[in-house]
Order: C-alpha cells, then sequence, then structure tokens
C-alpha cells in the first residue's frame, strides 16, 4: 500500500467515487509538473448537499463539512487520474468560494475545512497558498466550491 | 494554414481584435511552458455588451453568447502574443465569473458557452479544468468574465 | 544592496512585516519556477483596514490604497521566503477581489491600485494578467483582497 493510502486508513478516510463533470471541462488536468483539479461541488442524486448561503441557509461548521466533502472528491478525481495519490509533491494553491449571505464574513473559517484536511493527510506538503472568498452563488446552490492545484513529482 | 487557423474557418469562426488593456496590466503573460489571459469581458465602444445581472437583466443564452465572445477575445489574445494557435497544446484552467442576481444558481450553464467553443476548436486538447461561480459584480458591469490559461509546446 | 531593494528605496517605500496566516495555508509556495502568494487582506490589530464593502462602505480611493498595501504584503512575503525580491522575473497573475455594493461596478480601477504599484517596482515585468471582480464578502469584512503568482529565476 502507498504512503498516502495508508495515511488515509490510519485518519478512517474513505474517498468517495471521482467526480462526474456537468459540463464540457474535465475534472483534472495535468500538464508538466502540476495537475489542476475542477472547482468541486457535493452533489447527492444530482442535487447540492446543504444548499443555499452559508450563515442565512447553512451554519459554518455545515459548510466546513462540505468544504472537507469537497475536497475528497478532488482527491478522490487526482487519485483516479494520478493512479495514487503519492505522486503528489506539493499541495500549491487552493482556493476556497463561499456561498455567502450579505455580511458574512467567515469565508476563511469555511475554507480551513479544505484546507485542514490537506494538512491532516500531506503534513506540512499539503499547507497551500490559499484563497477564500463569499461569492453571490454557486452551481446548483452548493454553499462551497473547493479548487485545488498541486504540484507532481517524477 | 495552420490547422488551428484552418479549423476556425471550418467553424466560420473568425476571431476579433485583440483586446486593448484598461489599467496597468497585460492581456497575456507567457512564461515557461504556460500563458496566462487577463480575464475577458466583452465591450462595444466602452460599454458592456448585454451589461447587467445575469437572470435579473440578462437572459442564461445570452450570457452563454457572451461567454463565447469573451474566450473569442481570449484566443485573439493568444494569436496576437503567440503568432497563431497552433501551440497551444493544452488548455488547462478556464475560471467563469458570472455576475449574478440573488437566487442564481446556473453559472455552470454560462460558463458552457465558454468551454464548448474550445472543444469544439481544440477537440480534448481543448476541455479544461473550469471553475463556474456567481459574483456580485463585475468591470463596467459586464455580465461574464472569463479567464484562460494554456499550455504552450515547443 | 539587490536592485529591488534600491528601487524601493528610491520610491520611498518600506515593507511592511511579512503576513501571519490565519489557518491552515501558508503564506507562499514556491514550486518549479513559480510561487504562489496566498490572498492578501490588510489588517490592523486583528482588524480589516477600510472594513465593508466598497463604493458602500468605502470609496474606491480608499479601496486602491488597500489594494496597494495588500500588493506590498505580497510582496514582503515573497521577499521572506525568497530572501530578496530580485529572484522574481516576472509577475505571471494578479487577481484582486472586491467587496462591492449591489451594482459597484468598477473594481478593475481598484484593482489598479495593486498592479500600479507592481510596475512601478518592477517595470513592465511587473505588468501581470490579471482579473478583477466584485465578490460578495470577504475574509474579516476586508474591502479587498489580491492574490499573486510571480515566476522565479534560476
Amino acid at each position: 500500500m502507498d504512503a498516502i493510502a495508508h495515511r488515509l486508513q490510519e485518519l478512517g478516510i474513505v474517498l468517495p467515487p471521482p467526480p462526474t463533470p456537468r459540463g464540457s471541462y474535465t475534472p483534472v488536468v495535468r500538464h508538466g509538473p502540476y495537475a489542476w483539479v475542477a472547482g468541486q461541488i457535493v452533489l447527492e442524486e444530482g442535487n447540492a448537499v446543504k444548499p443555499g448561503l452559508v450563515d442565512r441557509d447553512v451554519p459554518v461548521a455545515d459548510a466546513q463539512a462540505v468544504a472537507r466533502l469537497a475536497t475528497l472528491q478532488a482527491l478522490s478525481a487526482l487519485h483516479h487520474v494520478l493512479g495514487g495519490l503519492d505522486s503528489i509533491v506539493r499541495v500549491v494553491r487552493v482556493s476556497v468560494y463561499v456561498a455567502s449571505s450579505p455580511g458574512f464574513t467567515r469565508p476563511h473559517e469555511v475554507a480551513n475545512g479544505a484546507t485542514d484536511l490537506l494538512v491532516e493527510i500531506f503534513g506540512e506538503a499539503g499547507r497551500p497558498a490559499r484563497v477564500a472568498m463569499g461569492v453571490a452563488a454557486l452551481p446548483l446552490n452548493a454553499p462551497v466550491e473547493v479548487e485545488i492545484q498541486v504540484a507532481i513529482g517524477e
């Protein structure tokens, strides 16, 4: 078993199935030493999990949980394309877009749901440059979208 | 004639003039194996085409058409800088920012206006990792802004 | 003294202290020929400088000043990690996220506060591909967040 698979098992994490694109894009582009994962939202039977605007409709703790699930989906997409996660040498950049009701100013707390997980799994190599912001709305009324770029080793 | 120019002709597409920056930025940065195109909005005589918020002011179909035009502008900028489009080996990442009225949850459909075109032109190499989101407002009241990163071959 | 330090002195610019992350991320990731700086907001004793939505609460000129300060913070973070700024050969991409009140359509003017400074300091190498947009809200009620990617020389 490779190191990250072992680490996931230690953490009791089972990756979800790789995401299916809903439009003319692909879940992962790998080129040169990097891979870019498309923005991930979390669906269940085609509907957003915990739909709505964070704060007004979705508590921060729930949004953090969705950010974590979206990150697991991104890792599943990478696992599927790379044939495992051990070739990831660095999580480079993570953007967390939070559908926010007016006056919600804690998107960075929601973002920790994504990046805490990456640090749990990859250690310091999982600690990215990060952007967090509150947006007006997301696809299918999802509360959170997570976008990840990683660096791939030889 | 190079392959992409031929493909554009087949599709009946004529690239618009390359965009002029409106501020202290440049339409394209090329560095290493990648080129980044600045976020593109579509203007006519200095005013946004189909201005306003998508859904409230601009129907989705119109916003898709603007996303397509913004993508053509990005390709025109790349053509101008690269001296053609044949050196593009992969469309890596496309972000589509949609100025959204409250409750509009279909930015991904607007985004298809951008990425469908890229797949028409470049085939599977044109299918990017994508992010789509609804934002509060865009420069000059534009309904859509499209940002593209490509990989360049030798 | 290295060239950029000299240029900063000529411009009368003193870099602020490098930023401290507020969550599970790092101010700068360097990998391959690029470095990514995390999205920068400007705080004073833990509170946002000029908090609120641009236009309704924060005039454009003030938001431009905050964008400039956020950019200086990003450069400070890069200086800290790279041991100086002379190894930056190109500013590749700058994203400026502006917390916008409804109907504010001048985020690109706010963004000039960031990119004008980069051109002052680095000349044409500081002129990036840029994205500017109005978002619903930012961390800690900050009016502006600036994200920068640079290319590093040998």
